[in-house]
């Protein structure tokens, strides 16, 4: 056989296991110290009661020869794009039940929609970035423009007329920086998609952090977006659905391309090469969208906002230029010192033990950068920012 | 942006919707009549009593603080991939631990392998087979060629010598026939691909419907079949998990080429474009290689197994030739009174009101064939029996 040779391209990663081989070496060489760890993006808070409920009842239907479920489709029950479409609409953002594809993740189809483009596309990613946008584009042997994230730009690059790109990601509210992009400047990334014929790949991950009523949860509040965006989306942030695993792409019908509709494409797609999300799954998602799911997932969300807020206001008290920490649950700091990010891990893990995440990590714009998460207890968030106040 | 215009070489599929057409239009011409259906591969019995119980112990988990888990290992947890190692030594096929990926199902882990494999290859596919392996190499626009499953060889076809193949799909028990590739035989194609350092795409979802102890129910029991082997299984049909979402794919690490290991490929594609099966569904299919679980799955499989027993019985009394419904949910043969298989749907509706599925739709070699499922209630079964019988 022969080998799809673009996988020789891609680069190890080794951020994650380098970060939990330094934290083991510290943990081994200093038994007695409490090491608060503030670097992984995986919530802690257990799943709603209203969800929990409804997997219990599904899970009885499975059970039951009456009421049992085999095969759904691909796409999704229509109880739960029905509850999809209505979560859009109060947003201001009208779809239609088709344009909703429901995964198992945002990580899945942001992978898997890349099967829809030709090797030719130029493909323009912000930097720093979720490591997926790029190693998935490696993996298809595309050109691969970056556009620089900085504190000059607060992490949110604009589009520059001189570059012609056909593919763009967007993150926002931002992993890992934290920084939101407002309805105006999604306008202008919105004519810029238009006049280039480029599409927008949206991921939206975050949105249930943004409490600003000014700043815009999807790209399909901005006008015509849904000539030019796709959304990814995920409840694994907005619900603690990280090991339940449940997300939905929005596809709309108006984006076409030589002919061919990618709403059509990804329908395609995904009844070839995909079986739906478990039915006990989808119950929990619809449930999450009913009026007990709304306000107990956002007091979950709460709790880790006003851990961001702890954060931020640590920074504030110490001087420290940082970004995100508001609509967000990412804290990502200028290190200081005049350090670069793993140096500074490095001095904060020996100093105080606690750890997070370098900048590098992310790509070269976040070398004098790091990240802290929200997603962790009170207690612990308030234990490790007043171990932080004690290195100025 | 360019898109994959290999998307516009597909057809589209007709088959079941055109079934369920013909089949509504009958039910409304026909009121008072009631339809039997044995078209659609789903199963039909709730899931098994020990699995209901491991799902609701593990939805309680994800629903404490202290027993929450939040992201898991793409590639599955270890006390799945334990068990799914142990089950797989019982049929004497010896495995490593990280050679086992769970997946949540058989047919995304089909389509999406083709991520790993340069378009330069050509695929060798069997005919009648399962659609999707036929679309997901055209997505790709892979070079195909067909292999003639005919009643002479038993739709069982051997390697041809005078044919050169890199890729080739294996599917036993089969979908739609019902054959089942001997030890003897399978050796015949781990031969051909070593020798032609061709790769073996093997799916065996229907390993559980085997009883004959001499047939194999994985290509590994098969000498050197881990060197050019990669198999796919599903809890779909062992343990009626099509609507929970469970399997897993094998991918040996002895097989390279071009100095790629195709088992490192596919945990990096894994852990870039998938996150993982939920937790919850992991502990069910955990609980169905418990020796309760294999208990009641196995008396699940027998049930239907029963119903193929039946429908077999049926086809000798009435003289009809056919293949499968021994060791498969599957039961086809050849249409009587010279009919195509299209033809034999309408006479057989209107007739006898019964549904299966013509032949024609997995592929030209089907155009004389049908196929039943015994996915059904052995009433069901028998009265669908009763009344084929009088076309005779």
């Amino acid at each position: 056989m022969n080998l799809n040779k673009n996988y020789a391209e891609l680069k190890e990663s080794y951020l994650f296991s380098e970060v939990a081989k330094k934290v083991n070496a510290f943990q081994v060489a200093n038994p007695d110290k409490k090491v608060i760890r503030m670097g992984i993006g995986d919530v802690t808070l257990p799943l709603a009661e209203t969800v929990i409920k409804a997997l219990h009842k599904a899970v009885d239907e499975m059970g039951a020869a009456e009421t049992f479920r085999g095969y759904g489709p691909e796409q999704g029950y229509d109880f739960l794009r029905t509850a999809i479409k209505n979560y859009y609409a109060q947003s201001g953002a009208e779809l239609d039940i088709d344009e909703i594809f429901v995964s198992d993740g945002a990580k899945s189809d942001i992978g898997n929609i890349t099967d829809l483009f030709s090797k030719n596309n130029t493909v323009l990613i912000p930097d720093p970035v979720y490591p997926v946008y790029v190693d998935t584009n490696i993996m298809n042997g595309r050109k691969i423009i970056y556009m620089d994230g900085t504190a000059e730009n607060g992490f949110l690059p604009m589009p520059d007329k001189n570059i012609k790109a056909d593919i763009i990601y967007l993150c926002s509210p931002n992993n890992p920086t934290g920084a939101c992009y407002t309805k105006a400047q999604l306008e202008e990334w919105v004519a810029y998609a238009l006049e280039n014929n480029a599409l927008i790949l949206f991921d939206s991950a975050y949105e249930s952090f943004v409490s600003d009523k000014e700043l815009p949860r999807s790209i399909y509040t901005v006008k015509d977006a849904k000539k030019c965006a796709i959304e990814f989306c995920s409840l694994s942030k907005t619900a603690g659905f990280t090991g339940l695993r449940c997300g939905y792409t929005i596809v709309p019908k108006a984006i076409e391309s030589d002919g061919m509709s990618l709403n059509k494409m990804w329908l395609r797609r995904q009844t070839t090469k995909f079986n739906g999300v478990p039915y006990i799954v989808q119950r929990a998602a619809e449930a999450v969208f009913s009026a007990d799911g709304i306000s107990e997932t956002r007091s979950m969300v709460a709790h880790y906002k006003q851990n961001a807020q702890i954060m931020a206001k640590t920074m504030e008290e110490t001087g420290t230029r940082f970004f995100g920490g508001i609509d967000s649950p990412y804290i990502w700091f200028e290190c200081p010192f005049g350090m670069d990010s793993w140096k500074f891990f490095d001095f904060m893990l020996e100093k105080i033990a606690v750890v997070g995440t370098p900048g590098a990590g992310f790509g070269k714009n976040g070398n004098n950068f790091f990240r802290l998460t929200a997603f962790n207890s009170k207690e612990n968030t308030v234990e490790a920012m007043e171990r932080f106040k004690t290195l100025f």
